[in-house]
């Protein structure tokens, strides 16, 4: 399918562009602490997909802003999702050996270093976001506002609030409210940042930003369901994973807690809500149009 | 002595002050999710001496400013302290049962929400400093730096970094030029920033900010120095952990690579030059005079 193509060759340069600038912001391996740095840059470039990056410069193209502006804020993004991801994986938390068929930070670098890499990271994010250098055109508060915002999603009632009722809730039941609360949190509260951040930066009215931000929770939400799904029904080589591993672990799905159909209808649901709310916006927002399609599609 | 019990007094009226402050800018532990937020809480009030937020008050006094504006910071900058001990004692890293005399914060919780915890603190410490209500009259780009400056403390630079060169140290000879990288980062940073955020939130001129900030390194290593004889030659019941515990983990100290009085010259020196660059200060640097002479002092 034509248009289909096109999705993936606009995320392909997406992802490079926002790659590229990883590299330029993360201090490099000469710098000491040179295996710390090592540890920060292996689990960065660990082949994320780059969904956050890739929805905040989406966002800020929608309103008509210009990609140089936020691509400082999408590399912080990512480095806290890669931190997140780290600190999820140890032993004391998920257990994991694997990460997209890779060994995790910490069966390469070891716990104390893993550990280390994670602050790092989540701490590198906020050293670029309060650059001068990255300061542009905007008044000064909205710079301000957007380091909030990624705080915010990030701490104890977001993301991080959200990784810890996940792991209250294993081996219990869990109704659909805690889940919902759960992934809003663990998954939702960062990609509704990364939509936010991308208006704000590129100058989006208040009506643009209320309307991106529906978005940003529509598809933090459908992303997490068709992720669920994936775990059940995707072919292993794909997933980068066990097929089933939530099951065996006792977390709590929807395909669980709705049946599969159930989880299938509740992530169309998500993608149609997705869409209409950007019925303000014309071509602009076609890329998260096509991204909210791409989300719920790859689990049909 | 008269002198001695005025700072007391001044330091007991300032950690309340601060702890003060720390209660209201901490979720509360009725917040979602309950147990992260007690968690939190924990450790920050787990009777820390809270050196770096008196010495940012003090710093900021010293150049004429006003407390309120910096106690926001003042407690950001005790937050990161406070999770960098959670993590510390992490049994990854120096696997530490006790501190202060209480359990460590693994201990009492688990590992795993310990973990989340620090990463709690750690963004929360940013969430406060970027929230609108604690920027006030001073030019806006003041506030991006003192963001940037304590990032930059905290990160893989500088305290984060020390930490991981401190680990990869033990049990492995170490010269002077290692153990002073060491304690510049683990402690001396984060000491360094507390006085610099203090003296640009107070309103330095450039040259008021120098002094402070050559004050701020002199006091961080004479701290970490002091702290290295104390392990030494303290009383136990002051110390709050075992005496010589620093010799049989195999760390590096001040007395093992410079001999006891060789350390307690070089705490001396440090104090001196403490006090000469606070010359261009009348009587509102008494207080930054008075803790140099009893960190020091405290160890002899």
């Amino acid at each position: 399918m034509n248009d289909s193509w096109q999705l993936q060759s606009y995320l392909k340069e997406r992802i490079r562009l926002v790659d590229s600038a990883l590299d330029r912001y993360l201090p490099g391996i000469e710098i000491l602490p040179t295996r710390l740095h090592a540890a920060m840059r292996y689990s960065v470039f660990a082949g994320g997909k780059r969904i956050r990056p890739v929805l905040m410069l989406a966002a800020c193209e929608t309103v008509g802003g210009e990609i140089k502006n936020v691509l400082p804020a999408a590399c912080a993004i990512e480095m806290i999702h890669s931190y997140s991801l780290i600190h999820d994986d140890l032993p004391a938390m998920d257990d994991d050996d694997l990460r997209r068929g890779n060994p995790t930070n910490h069966k390469v670098y070891g716990e104390a270093t893993a550990i280390l890499a994670g602050d790092g990271l989540l701490t590198e994010a906020f050293i670029l976001l309060s650059n001068k250098n990255f300061w542009g055109d905007l008044p000064f508060d909205r710079y301000r506002e957007v380091i909030n915002i990624l705080a915010k999603s990030a701490g104890s009632r977001g993301m991080v609030g959200g990784q810890i009722v996940d792991m209250e809730a294993e081996k219990k039941p869990v109704d659909l409210p805690t889940l919902e609360y759960i992934h809003t949190h663990k998954t939702g509260a960062l990609i509704l940042a990364a939509i936010e951040i991308g208006a704000l930066l590129g100058g989006a009215s208040d009506e643009q930003r209320r309307a991106l931000c529906r978005y940003g929770e529509a598809v933090g939400l459908a992303f997490q369901v068709t992720d669920d799904i994936l775990d059940i029904v995707a072919d292993p080589s794909q997933l980068g994973k066990d097929v089933g591993s939530d099951e065996q672990r006792g977390k709590a799905t929807y395909p669980a807690l709705l049946g599969l159909s159930g989880a299938r209808k509740r992530a169309n649901e998500l993608r149609e809500l997705a869409l209409s709310v950007l019925d303000i916006f014309a071509e602009s927002a076609r890329p998260l149009r096509e991204i909210a399609n791409y989300i719920v599609h790859r689990s049909s």
